[in-house]
């Protein structure tokens, strides 16, 4: 029982760990400091989660990257329209 | 054989995560954008997976967990550390 409560709140907070991120992105409209490549690297990672979840058929793991990914999809978005808003201000690299 | 690469790929992935932000704080010296929250949300949750790595005495969680928070310690560290060196320009809060 400890086990599974431990377990779901390792899940849950690591599944909504970018909703932080994406909320700040939206309230300050600046993603200067914010690095895209961690964004695309989790993006792919909980992408190759979730087809290893379908694998094993474990519907903790679909679930909980597949959230993630669409988070983070949310997150990539938002860096793009606002770095492009932003552009000449900008270095222009990805990093 | 198919499915281990897609879980090692994975959890290389996710666990290395935050490595690009951290190279980035460490060469712009700049944490105005990046929410802390985020931070502590993953550094508390891949906590979480590392405790249930040990009662399941799975390897693969705790090790990849376990790297994942030392890398988070040190983004709070660097993120503390540049936030307070540009504490006025900051609005002091938490997010």
């Amino acid at each position: 029982m400890q086990l599974y409560i431990i377990g779901t709140v390792a899940a849950l907070l690591t599944t909504f760990g970018f909703v932080p991120q994406v909320i700040k992105m939206f309230r300050t409209k600046s993603v200067r400091d914010i690095s895209l490549l961690t964004f695309i690297q989790f993006s792919v990672g909980m992408s190759c989660w979730t087809i290893y979840g379908f694998h094993l058929r474990d519907i903790i793991i679909i679930s909980a990257n597949g959230i993630g990914v669409v988070i983070l999809i949310i997150a990539i978005g938002l860096y793009l329209y606002y770095a492009g808003r932003h552009q000449k201000t900008y270095e222009g690299s990805i990093s």
